[in-house]
């Protein structure tokens, strides 16, 4: 048992060992206590939606905002996501034109000057041929409103049995990973519906495979076995994670080696075995024992 | 030996490894490769020198102004320090007004807004009676000449052979904590001089004590070796850090337990031990093997 709650913003006084317990799925032991750090509250949050040509329009805007700047979020998703949010009926476009991708980006307007600089950035982007169409919240009720086309993905498609992955890679990469998990699935399976959203900020993607009305939910669980083998090895070609939020419970244990090295994951049972020399910690988790 | 340089800005597949190399001093091997994020450009850095009337004053300043903007530093010292630069006859006072203490703030003047928001928080300060008197850089120029009252300590007292110490506590805590320190060591030592500066926005204080002229440097060392036990027990009592950015090393590492638990040191050992089963890396540092 250690008590690391000093609530030191620092301390050079050897290893940091609350870092092993921060995604360790309680394999160490148990957290009985935690200490938060309070940040100031957010002033006049600004969201705008931005529509672009293709993915790959999407990495320089995403640059061309970072770079003026301080953004608090940067998502994007598919002209397929609007489609079924669209069908819900309760939830209206943001614009009337509409595109392959859809970015959403988020920055706090604390001056005039502010919204006025992320308006020229705009401006930029439509010169620059990276963005079509776009719209920005004038108001609370618009900022929530257009964060709904990103937050109701999930939920909106659940009625659709989806395959559903959680994996990152390298912000410069997505593109062509992207592109590459798009060809792998079109090219054995053309009739799966495949739905992209996500953090693209920190180059966590959501890949969504929607079951064809055609197949039983086993048969097509059966065919995302083999996508899952091809996502997995794309994600190890890319030097990506299989799992960017979600963490490895079960469901993903035998998969690890194609996120970590067999040196890592040695290290990481010797770790184990520090904290948890009986192996009685949430046992079977992460990685097997 | 392991690869963690996936640069993945998100990755939730077991133990986070690279955080124990962080601050191992050496202890658990080498880093031979490192990947660095880079940060946009600062705009328009700009610094405030304030003059606060006593220590406690220093607080209530602080928070005011991270109410207000995103600080980029906040670096305090006392009029002693003072004293020692503007004896060097290279370096101007920041303002006529001398104060028991001042900080020194900086943050990004993106707009003119800005500027005005910092100049109301100081207007607010003074109401308050936290602030006497108080300047504002108003070119790069003058940003680097304030900076130079607060990176210029150091060297400037390095010829009074100072006893140094880096310590921090919770950044609530720092102005009893700084009491009680100043208090012990009047009462047993009135003739020597304690300087106090630090980073006083993360609770990180940098304690000096100069050798007075009437002592050789073994009679000073003799009576700080004293010293040292009071300050490390005062951190402990106050549940601080006896080594804010420094490293622990051999200077302080029959020090440890003062910062560390046992239950914390034996995991450490025990993680040492599986990253280094022989001992061969940097032994006797951070702690005894």
């Amino acid at each position: 048992m250690f008590n690391g709650l000093k609530r030191l913003r620092k301390d050079n006084t050897g290893y940091d060992l609350k870092q092993m317990f921060i995604g360790a799925e309680g394999t160490l032991g148990f957290v009985v206590e935690a200490t938060m750090r309070l940040e100031r509250q957010p002033t006049n949050l600004t969201a705008m939606i931005l529509g672009t040509p293709d993915f790959d329009s999407i990495m320089p805007v995403l640059h061309a905002f970072q770079d003026k700047l301080d953004l608090t979020a940067f998502e994007f998703f598919s002209d397929k996501c609007l489609d079924k949010l669209l069908a819900r009926g309760d939830i209206p476009a943001p614009f009337e034109t509409r595109t392959p991708f859809y970015a959403l980006l988020e920055f706090e307007a604390t001056t005039e000057e502010r919204a006025e600089q992320a308006l020229a950035t705009f401006e930029h982007c439509v010169n620059e041929g990276w963005v079509v169409d776009g719209v920005m919240s004038q108001s609370e009720q618009q900022l929530e409103s257009l964060w709904k086309l990103r937050e109701y993905i999930s939920e909106t498609i659940s009625h659709f049995t989806p395959y559903k992955n959680d994996i990152s890679v390298t912000v410069s990469k997505v593109p062509a990973f992207l592109a590459d998990i798009d060809a792998i699935v079109s090219q054995s399976y053309p009739d799966f519906e495949v739905l992209w959203y996500g953090h693209i900020g920190d180059g966590n993607l959501h890949l969504n495979i929607l079951k064809p009305e055609s197949l039983s939910k086993e048969e097509f669980f059966d065919k995302c076995a083999a996508v899952n083998k091809w996502v997995f090895e794309t994600v190890e070609k890319y030097n990506g994670s299989i799992s960017a939020e979600h963490g490895v419970g079960m469901t993903k244990r035998d998969y690890l080696t194609y996120s970590r090295s067999e040196a890592e994951i040695a290290y990481m049972k010797a770790i184990k075995a520090a904290f948890d020399p009986n192996g009685i910690m949430n046992p079977g988790k992460v990685f097997a024992d």
